[in-house]
């Protein structure tokens, strides 16, 4: 095989067209071979195979410097650059991340995995470059589906004043995760109608040269184009014409679903694991469409994933005009919601808790300064979501929680979840983010939950006991329970449990209330402290004689790191939490 | 006069074509005669007179629905809805903000103040519209300058998509706040030289219809127009050509200077009051050009407000390279900056407090993790800043200082200011954050400050007291030392003075020594305190027997304050702090 022998960019170079392309189907069954095992990100790196070898056999790297957008279709290009072992050993396997990593290889050049970023990152290459005399290429790869966040427009807008070398390589496979939403698409689809010859061209509207090449999974019709951009003078966008999921037959098929997956059977597609249970996505979406029968206000809003909140293709098509995709694009969904609040309706947006920190200031500005009654249940907010350092949803609590306006959530569990956004989607008077509570679906059914929430930050006491008080947020109501009952059984502490509901302020009479009979009180939160819930309990009772101990993450950013291991290096754990307790317990 | 007669929009509906350019006249004279008194947004005003009467001439408000971006440029709507007492009467000036407001009109939809919101949040209005089966045009407002924000471009992708009707006007005077930065002013102008028929149009490009009005400033052609699009059945744009200024020659000549003014001399321009001393601007703009000398590296971004750190166009062009505006896109700004500091280049990006929030994902991702030593420094970040409550600079500390790897400084006056950005600007391993202290300059030149800061989270002692610390941060730190005075004149209590200088971490072995002979700790902050610096001094004595208050300002979006008040109301004069104190010191 020829892949086992590229240790180096260089090694591609010395290939002749034919071997080039054999290479090209090595790396396909290299890719399909570790992905049906360990899952990743399919469909995106099928469909780039051809274009990285090209950019490899074109430009020098790490000389010339390619940043791949998301940088989830990045794993050819680790192949290439002296990390193949990290696919085709399956011993090695996770000594390559899924995303651009420069602790891998002076090869990346960024950590990155939130969309849209890679123009401007580059763009910042390319001017250091100029600042310093440097002349190496600049490329940054995007997918269209990327295309559509702000920040990749303000970075298209700005590219056009650099006024020197950059080449954009628009990796146009027609989807996005699911298909494309937004005006600009109708762009793309001209252009590829007329093999990039129409004069209406967003990119030369962007102030940018541009190049088209249909066949964006040939080798040599990319060396070609390629070719002719090295060390052009200025910004020029080379739009490639790709197929997602290329040479494999359920990918080519069904774009969405192969866009990321789990293990997965070689030959024919099938999931390794069937997965069993409820799930809080399609939960979510059967709720929400239930509801919509009655409420022609109700709309729900994605950014570019719907499957988040459950809303499948099929889900998506019975909503109908209650449902809005606005693409890749955060900063407008929630706008948008604000303006559909305003006018009367009721938005729902689901998010991912790494994603909603794309927002701050829209949730601010646009929406909690309005008060407009939108409604963001909030997914993955946990350290047990997404565990690479570029997904990771420990930071919802700081960054939503102290927008004045705003009502945050924590719900226990599924009943209570329910309970919450019943009333989140009949109110008028606040925007109401919900904190779903954890990846696991966790009954309560034996329990009543309140159905009105109006009467903001009243605190639920589960348990009243004495002496030291619990206040467990969200899933961590849980591990409340276990820290209350070991207290109880090894201690002989009969403590108080709170759940706390409300992440946006804090019931002040139930906190004094506890004054009477407890010395100790500690929070539970799954997310990181600083910042968070349990720093107002400890500012609250700072001139008090209560002692207060927080417990929940460190600010860091872990990289995939194991969950219970992170627990425990945070004193999360039921038995660690117990005695620090006692250490300070009188 | 014809406009002390309009107290609804139905009245200008009444007038004759030569008595609609008499209104306007009107208009401009109220708008001069206020804004010489009052200061305030002058250009973009006196640019939409006209566009503004045909906007109400032909729609419906507030059935019909005018969405304005920034609405900075909405005094003449205002005069024109029913509030014309509060640009003429000089009694009742103050009974207007200088923004759209929905608390003081019906014809208000939504408060509005940062950049590039309008077109997703009236997309969001007719959203609503269509699910709730209204009929009324929805129509956006928006500047040339606007457009380059992230926001604003997801918008009119996205409103392509819309399939009813919206109305987005582009008034287009060439200009932002300074002059336009990005490759797709390129494409306006191509647009305003061909008379709106260049085949290459952005906004087609985007999946839109557009008209195109050259005479911007002529209510009879802007009428023609806008009676084209009324109940259109798709989204359109109408791109309006106006001149920033128009009808006040100092204005239309100086047009960056008039964007906003203080009071002015209605005759001859000149500024009632003239700027005595430093300024932080000035001094930062001068500090930075004597370093880009030795240093070609060294680079100074924007996001479209040049002066916010002193460069005005004299010092652009001395900067030349090392100066780069991006126009309104904060979120490339911070990518940008990254991606220069990954090159081996120093960026310096200077940005407002109000505005620094709406990059939370770009400082987090593109920045943080990747650990880039990018260098921002952040203004008007006080209780004393802007103070409408679009623009308020209180949330920036939860907002930066939570984020991992960040280093955020906060210097107590100019000597220390300077001395953290020379090592900011010269180190390599953090990104940085400097919190400006306040807005007047104040100089403690006897002092001497630290020249290094890379050991992070070292406080600095500055009075070793005992019983009780202050711990007083930033432009904070005087009230700490009138607090100390008070505690040692009035109640004989000799407290210890901390300057803290970092935000985003503890001196836990300062604050662990604090327990030997204190008894109660206090933090004061000029900033929100939910999520700030004193909730994670609270935090981390929670356990222990010290006493904690933290001082600062609570959530709440505070409009028009007057900062004495603001600060009386959150217990932030020295005396409120001393009997606080009191009641708990035993």
């Amino acid at each position: 095989m020829y892949i086992e022998k590229i240790q180096f960019p260089q090694d591609v170079k010395a290939l002749s067209w034919s071997e080039l392309d054999i290479l090209a189907s090595e790396v396909r069954q290299v890719l399909l071979k570790k992905l049906s095992r360990k899952g990743g990100h399919i469909g995106p790196n099928l469909g780039m195979v051809e274009a990285t070898i090209a950019l490899h056999y074109v430009f020098n790297s790490p000389e010339d410097k390619i940043v791949y957008d998301v940088s989830h279709q990045s794993y050819v290009h680790k192949m290439l650059t002296g990390r193949v072992d990290g696919f085709m050993d399956p011993e090695r396997y996770d000594m390559v991340s899924g995303y651009s990593n420069p602790k891998e290889s002076e090869h990346d050049f960024f950590t990155i995995g939130h969309t849209s970023t890679s123009i401007s990152l580059a763009c910042g290459l390319a001017k250091g470059r100029d600042l310093l005399g440097g002349k190496e290429n600049v490329i940054a790869v995007i997918g269209d589906g990327s295309l559509s966040g702000g920040e990749a427009l303000e970075g298209l807008s700005n590219v056009g004043e650099l006024g020197s070398n950059m080449i954009i390589v628009v990796n146009d496979n027609d989807m996005s995760i699911a298909e494309n939403h937004g005006g600009l698409y109708k762009n793309l689809r001209l252009l590829r109608e007329t093999k990039g010859k129409a004069e209406c061209n967003l990119f030369r509207a962007m102030g940018l040269d541009y190049i088209y090449v249909e066949e964006g999974n040939s080798v040599k019709a990319l060396v070609e184009a390629f070719r002719k951009v090295k060390d052009a003078v200025s910004p020029v966008v080379v739009h490639i014409v790709t197929q997602k999921g290329k040479g494999f037959k359920p990918a080519e098929m069904y774009k969405e679903q192969w866009h990321y997956g789990m293990p997965f059977d070689e030959k024919t597609g099938e999931p390794k694991f069937q997965s069993s249970g409820e799930d809080y996505g399609s939960l979510t979406a059967n709720f929400l469409l239930e509801r919509m029968k009655s409420n022609p206000g109700l709309v729900v809003i994605t950014a570019g994933t719907p499957t988040v909140m459950g809303f499948t293709k099929e889900r998506r098509d019975m909503a109908g005009g209650q449902f809005v995709d606005v693409g890749i694009a955060e900063e407008h969904a929630v706008a948008l919601a604000s303006g559909i609040a305003a006018r009367g309706g009721k938005p729902v947006w689901g998010v991912y808790s790494t994603f909603v920190q794309r927002t701050y200031d829209q949730l601010s500005q646009d929406l909690c300064i309005n008060r407009n009654a939108a409604v963001i249940p909030v997914f993955c907010a946990s350290v047990y979501g997404m565990n690479d350092v570029t997904h990771l949803g420990i930071f919802d609590i700081p960054l939503i929680s102290n927008i004045p306006n705003m009502v945050y959530l924590a719900p226990t569990c599924k009943e209570e979840y329910f309970a919450m956004m019943s009333w989140a989607i009949t109110q008028k008077e606040h925007p109401v983010a919900v904190r779903v509570p954890g990846l696991q679906v966790e009954s309560r059914s034996d329990e009543i939950f309140d159905t009105d929430y109006s009467v903001l930050n009243r605190f639920r006491m589960s348990r009243a006991g004495e002496n030291v008080a619990v206040i467990a947020v969200g899933n961590f109501y849980s591990l409340g329970e276990s820290v209350c009952d070991k207290l109880c059984t090894e201690r002989g502490i009969n403590a108080t449990l709170i759940n706390p509901r409300y992440l946006t302020g804090l019931d002040t009479d139930m906190l004094d209330g506890l004054k009477e009979k407890h010395s100790v009180v500690i929070t539970l939160e799954d997310g990181v402290l600083d910042g968070g819930f349990g720093e107002k309990v400890s500012r609250y009772y700072g001139g008090s004689d209560m002692k207060v101990l927080n417990f929940g993450l460190r600010k860091e950013f872990a990289d995939r790191y194991v969950a219970s291991e992170l627990m425990a290096s945070n004193h999360l754990t039921d038995v660690q939490i117990v005695q620090d307790v006692m250490a300070i317990y009188k």
